[in-house]
């Protein structure tokens, strides 16, 4: 019953309109392949495969769930099927190095069809998307060979990835890993011990899997600077590359989770499973976080998708269904009632689902240049620019989009009523599959540390002025602008005082670093807020530019959207803003032993 | 694994040391009966109860779910057993009128252990939740046959009662139903039509079912002026009250829900069933509003009950999990790593549940005492002025403590990092279950129009006036008390500024009704923050007139948990005050086809 489109008038607008990235495919090498022509054929076609392969499969997923037998995981009807037509359409290949069997068409791409896989699949998505994350490892930090037994396989998809760093006691502190990796005579090691939560660690979709494994060497240091980085496939290559003998490392059981059902989340163990050295011994956080850093902006564009997805279904039945008169007078007067569309406050939940992931989806183009750039960018000085605005808006893609996601979808169940918490419409489902995004690889709480303490404080707030410099910028040349005074004027305000509230956070943390944690999910919230009004205020900018042809109404929505944004949702700075300046006073008062005394007795 | 522990505690610093429910309980007829002693062994008695019986079948409860065979409807292992633990401890009976076997108690101590079922088992308790609900429809509407056939069964606990009110196309809008009931020769009434969503419509806890349906006349005029309610049993009565004839009322299918799976929610078909007319014809609305304002609260108490059982383990598990250290420094050298409690954002979270879950209790119980007023007050000006305070707190009882219900469960899962999105600790489950409660009954968007067009502007603010008075009162004799200072200068200024937004959306109303929808979710947000932030400067001058004796650690943590809501959640206002003040043309502006022309074609 839920439907989905995904969103091709929009991505034209933001990629060509907004950011033209027909200029910028064009200064990428092999850029001539990524010719507007092209890059429609593949978005429209990715838009048909996503509707009509993976969107069916998205509600009998959730109810289906996985299965362990005999050490076998079986994903639901229809997964492996739509894997296999997945990976004959060429898709695992689009964004890959053509020494590898790639395309070499830009990362941005990839991304964009990304939005369209976990609008319409989520659970699914995540078999193919652990893959890429497991391949940026190893093209970055793989040794000749292993590209060559590895990295095609997963470009090809006829192999998938994961990524194996959580532990019973451990997530997000890895230095406390125990999983051991003890040298073999022949330059391999033998792995062992016990990774949980690990995302599509078996299933059937493909014929091996390639496990990135977090492990500690006998003579490793004490913590996170002790840990090394082994490639342990489920089936040993032979010698010319195809799957043999059975690895030690098999799925001891599934979780049973809120959502994502059709995932496996896999509890795996390693008993003396034959891994390589991926990179140097010790070293290995440096490269999983390689991986990371391509499954945060990832999981941002999870959030992305899941929002837009509710927002279509959403829309439709406001339309659909009829529930009493609007307050200032009927507006289908034929109709038993009105379209429930008619009430400011259905309106309200609608619009805040439109600017969200019309604002998400232009930050994840912003950064998906910038990743393109990173990757194949042939200035230094412009790669090095865009790897730090890159790395700062990084966790603000991974955090901001998947708590305001969570918003979205939520406010989608919201507006079917009652019919929203039943499973038949599939609202409910996105709520619980997007509940995971605030949490995996790093939960919002994480990405803010590495936001405020990492990209921000590090470096004296360099990174940040980059970026406020910019909208500082764009401010200057749209001052005399009379259509853009109401959005320029408070732009420029939240712009100096985002610099201002930096600033004093740094002060405070130079006498206890406690000021940094207990500011930081404020400070990522009220980021994201300015960021997403720069973009708007570009778009409105935009949409303003070019009315006056046959699509006014496109433009005139995207100008009242970002009015919308600025009146309704932009406010919640102010609350962010307070909330961060009152210090961790608030916060350390209390000793731990108080919090229960309304309870224990 | 998840645990609860009533919270007494704090049940004794809010009902004895803030609102002195003693010298209530002892103004109230047969309050007498009500004593401390009596009081606090019924509590401990519930807490035993809910902690012992109800807890540990609530996992249990939502992996099963309710199955439905040939017609009858099986609830999930243990529930009936429990319900009729319930029935044999007198719980049904405690706040009903002696006259209907009712044991005359106050009816705030019935919410009390509201709370505690909520907390440990929210489907469980829905069962004899929705008995109330229909006993009070009865008892304030019915014929005295009426209560003596069915009322003293309902308070018995014997049997249960139900409210069918929605239909597939209207829930909110009850003018539309479609269910026709015609009057027969011997005074019943042939009922006959399709309820959805029936809250525990079929089950086996109790013998026999009674269903207070909604349905028309057939000379019913239009609109929701032309509806009646009827007393529907699933059996009809014998001449001596027992359960006889199976009437034609039965459950055509189960829904599949995000949660409350131990509940079963049910689509009811009425085949010619037979109905008695409750109260007069025609008049069915206000019959269904006396049960709704009752469910209304009820709902606001399962939010209550949700978060703090939320709350508990999250503080348990912040206390055991050791992860990262203290970016000021290792609080646990001994140990692996700190445990989490120690980071000021895992406080921030751990704060957020207390100061809602605590704060949320002042809210329900001075409710609470307003109810008592209401039902047993002896003042006939008291009992007027307590019914038009509790007609104002009502909708944000319910909708405010639902919405940050569901984010403080949602806290306790971002507390569990990724086992908190897993079944097995139990906190997933609790936003599922807490995600209906900002729906059914009305939704939050609901509640709000409630607030803000009828309870607040339909009297000109008159009501509204009552309750800032005697927040003014209390700021006026504080206001020389520094060590209140904190709290009461920004209290009494957003007490004031509560009046100017309420007089400055109602001059915009006066121009277009849509301003009051426009306003109304942003308008009742604002008004429980200031509801909050004023029982929560009462409670911080009681814990201050309090220091000095040996529980010092319990009021200091009162006071500091006063302070972190001051600090850290009331700056939610501004975002919330700014947003109502924009008025209607941000939601109004875009034409309905606008909407979606980012993605059709």
């Amino acid at each position: 019953m839920p439907d989905y489109q995904a969103p091709l008038r929009d991505l034209r607008f933001v990629m060509d309109e907004m950011f033209d990235f027909p200029g910028h495919y064009s200064r990428l090498p092999g850029g001539d392949e990524a010719t507007p022509d092209i890059v429609n054929a593949i978005l429209e076609e990715g838009a048909r495969f996503t509707r009509e392969v993976l969107l069916p499969l998205n509600q009998g997923g959730d109810r289906e769930g996985c299965l362990l037998e005999g050490g076998d995981v079986k994903t639901p009807r229809g997964f492996k099927e739509a894997y296999r037509q997945y990976v004959e359409g060429g898709w695992p290949s689009l964004s890959a190095e053509p020494e590898f069997g790639g395309q070499g068409l830009p990362h941005s791409l990839g991304m964009v069809l990304s939005e369209m896989i976990c609008a319409t699949n989520l659970a699914w998505g995540m078999y193919p998307g652990l893959s890429q994350g497991a391949a940026d490892a190893l093209r970055h930090h793989g040794s000749e060979a292993q590209k060559a037994t590895y990295l095609t396989k997963l470009v090809e998809g006829e192999w998938t990835g994961t990524m194996c760093l959580t532990e019973p006691h451990c997530g997000t502190d890895l230095g406390l890993i125990k999983t051991r990796a003890v040298p073999n005579d022949d330059k391999s090691y033998s792995i062992s011990g016990t990774k949980i939560f690990i995302s599509a660690g078996e299933h059937d979709l493909a014929e091996n899997i390639v496990h990135l494994v977090l492990a500690k060497l006998p003579d490793a240091p004490e913590g996170s600077k002790g840990i090394s980085l082994f490639v342990v496939p489920k089936y040993l290559p032979t010698a010319s590359g195809e799957p043999g003998e059975r690895n030690g490392v098999t799925c001891g059981s599934l979780e049973h989770k809120m959502g994502i059902h059709g995932n496996a989340t896999c509890v795996m163990n390693f008993d003396e499973a034959h891994g390589f050295l991926v990179g140097e011994p010790h070293k290995g956080l440096a490269c999983m976080f390689t991986m990371m850093n391509v499954a945060r902006i990832g999981v941002g564009i999870q959030g992305l998708g899941l929002m837009e997805a509710s927002f279509q279904n959403s829309l439709a039945y406001a339309c659909d269904r009829l529930q009493m008169r609007s307050l200032s007078g009927a507006k289908a007067p034929e109709k038993a009632a009105d379209p429930i569309i008619v009430h400011p406050d259905v309106r309200r939940m609608l619009l805040t689902q439109k600017a969200f992931a019309e604002g998400g989806r232009m930050l994840v183009m912003y950064a998906a240049r910038l990743v393109d750039v990173v990757e194949q960018g042939q200035d230094a000085a412009e790669r090095e620019r865009a790897e730090s605005l890159l790395g700062l808006l990084t966790p603000i893609v991974k955090a901001f989009l998947t708590e305001v996601g969570f918003e979205a979808t939520n406010e989608g169940v919201q507006i079917f009523g009652g019919h929203g918490y039943i499973q038949e419409w599939g609202m409910e489902q996105r709520v619980r599959d997007a509940r995971i995004t605030r949490l995996y690889e790093g939960t919002t709480g994480i990405q803010a540390l590495d936001l405020l303490g990492r990209k921000v404080l590090m470096d004296q707030g360099e990174t940040l002025k980059r970026f406020t410099k910019e909208i500082h910028k764009f401010c200057q040349a749209e001052s005399e602008n009379p259509t853009l005074k109401e959005f320029i004027e408070p732009l420029s305000k939240l712009n100096t005082e985002w610099g201002e509230l930096t600033m004093g956070i740094g002060m405070k943390a130079m006498n206890d670093r406690d000021e940094v944690g207990a500011a930081s999910v404020d400070y990522l919230m009220y980021s994201g807020y300015v960021a997403l009004a720069y973009l708007w205020a570009r778009a409105a900018r935009q949409a303003d530019d070019a009315l006056g042809g046959d699509e006014d109404a496109f433009y005139r929505a995207k100008l009242d959207t970002a009015r919308f944004y600025y009146q309704r949702l932009l406010p919640r700075t102010r609350a962010h803003a307070q909330a961060m300046q009152v210090g961790m006073e608030s916060l350390t008062a209390m000793e731990p032993d108080a919090f229960g005394l309304g309870f224990q007795v």
